[in-house]
């Protein structure tokens, strides 16, 4: 089984206003509601091409009610722990540009990390847990890093997909998977990539510290995965017409792990996953099974050394 | 019994955010979530005053449920049809100034309305109705009036409490009482009230129009009641630092309604009802009762002649 884990997840209130003023009243229209999260995220996808997951993290208030609604009513299991207050909402503002107001939850308390803890008590070596996205006000960084070893404590299969501090310091439970950015990758390391070689270098820093396969995606230069075995695998980006690149990073690595505990073909998993990102890129949401695969045939993968 | 009338409620998340810049992404402080709407302020008022009220209006999706458990929460019944869609969030966003996003609420239908009309044969002649603020979408100003006739037809006491139009059309059905501030009473009539003596004139009108009585704020200048009888009240606002004026007129007009209601006395109704809009005004939220007795020594009603 597949678990996500969203420690601070979010409603994305979606709006349109005509010429908007600071300081003044404003009328939008009609606004959407949608559930986001970076776990949030991975699992609609995993359902999207018929995998099951389970969503774990916190939710609050009526906010997360409309959380755990609308993954039932998309047929994904959750088991979030219950806090005080309101699970955020992030309004996406359109007016002439897209303006972000990202909101702060309220605080997680002691006892609901604990709460949290043991919701992870269930896990097996059958599963696979994506720890994704950022803490929530009232964690700390190490209990991020605390449940990268719970997972792998109870012996499933670990990937991460966090912030550069996050992602360096649970490299030591082995992460299936990593998947930084062309930037974060540098960032990481506090330097600026120049070419691919420098990729290469950095990348197997990250596997020298822990990381069992690193994949790094480059933008509209496709991206390219440094696997456990010491092959690297280079694929290109579809080409369409981009609606919204939110969640097409937790797409590529939704896809990228089912497909290679399908297959355990790793330049296959990359062309999947390539095509789900461009699948997430050209749609409202989360990319759809069948236009990833008509966007299989735009995707080359190729062996290559550096 | 109180009835309170919201056809297009909302939820008001208020919230801050430093150096708000158009464009980019901003990042707020954590949020705080409240009912909205003139009928639901009217509600809580009475609440807050020891007087049971129902509310009716529409409510969709998971923020009407907020509206509605917020409700039952404070001890206010409440009998609202259900619709499509989500009822709206209004963002108030404080940076250096106050800036308001009022978002669209999602349309109701035409059985929707046909609903809400039924939800009104439960009036007697034993109930005052509060019909105030606007129209929801899809909804039709002949709508506004219907209901109007309909709370008369059933017997009950009417109060109107809406933009112009809506006042103007249903004052054939002889409302109680009309609360224009000054600004709007001269809009109804399309001209710029200079004097005590205009105010009266159009005050007036609207009486031979078919309102039995008619409450004028002015602001900081205080009140002016046009009682049925043709007497004339003067009050004015008590001294406080304002938190808020959202709900003053509201309250004021609730609080007028409840004390004649006891008392029969116009003279005491004012003073009351100007103590409310204060005790609004000088809080977060609603007036308490302790609030409103304290400010009332404050308040000065005259009888005047114009």
């Amino acid at each position: 089984m597949y678990y996500t884990i969203t420690l601070n997840p979010a409603i994305d209130m979606l709006t349109k206003v005509e010429n908007f003023e600071l300081g003044k009243l404003n009328r939008t229209g009609e606004s959407n509601y949608v559930v986001g999260g970076k776990g949030i995220n991975i699992s609609l996808l995993l359902k999207n091409i018929g995998k099951e997951s389970k969503a774990l993290g916190f939710v609050a208030g009526f906010t997360g009610d409309f959380i755990k609604e609308e993954l039932t009513k998309q047929g994904i299991k959750s088991n979030f722990i219950e806090t005080e207050g309101f699970t955020r909402i992030n309004i996406k503002l359109t007016t002439d540009t897209e303006t972000e107001i990202n909101s702060q939850s309220s605080k997680v308390n002691r006892t609901n990390i604990l709460d949290f803890f043991s919701s992870l008590d269930e896990l097996t070596s059958e599963d696979t847990v994506f720890l994704s996205g950022n803490i929530i006000p009232g964690m700390e960084d190490d209990d991020f890093v605390h449940i990268a070893k719970k997972v792998k404590e109870q012996g499933a299969n670990l990937v991460v997909d966090s912030n550069k501090d996050m992602v360096l310091h649970t490299l030591k439970y082995h992460p299936f998977i990593v998947k930084p950015n062309e930037f974060e990758l540098g960032e990481m390391f506090d330097v600026h990539l120049q070419s691919l070689e420098d990729i290469a270098i950095y990348a197997k820093k990250l596997q020298e510290m822990g990381a069992q396969n690193v994949l790094v995606s480059r933008g509209s230069k496709g991206a390219i995965l440094f696997t456990h075995s010491g092959e690297i695998f280079s694929a290109n980006i579809a080409k369409g017409k981009v609606v919204s690149t939110i969640a097409a990073g937790d797409s590529m690595l939704a896809m990228f792990v089912a497909k290679y505990d399908e297959t355990k073909d790793f330049p296959l998993s990359l062309q999947y996953a390539s095509a789900a990102g461009g699948a997430t890129s050209f749609s409202a949401g989360v990319g759809k099974q069948e236009l990833i695969n008509e966007l299989l045939v735009q995707i080359n993968v190729e062996k290559i050394s550096l």
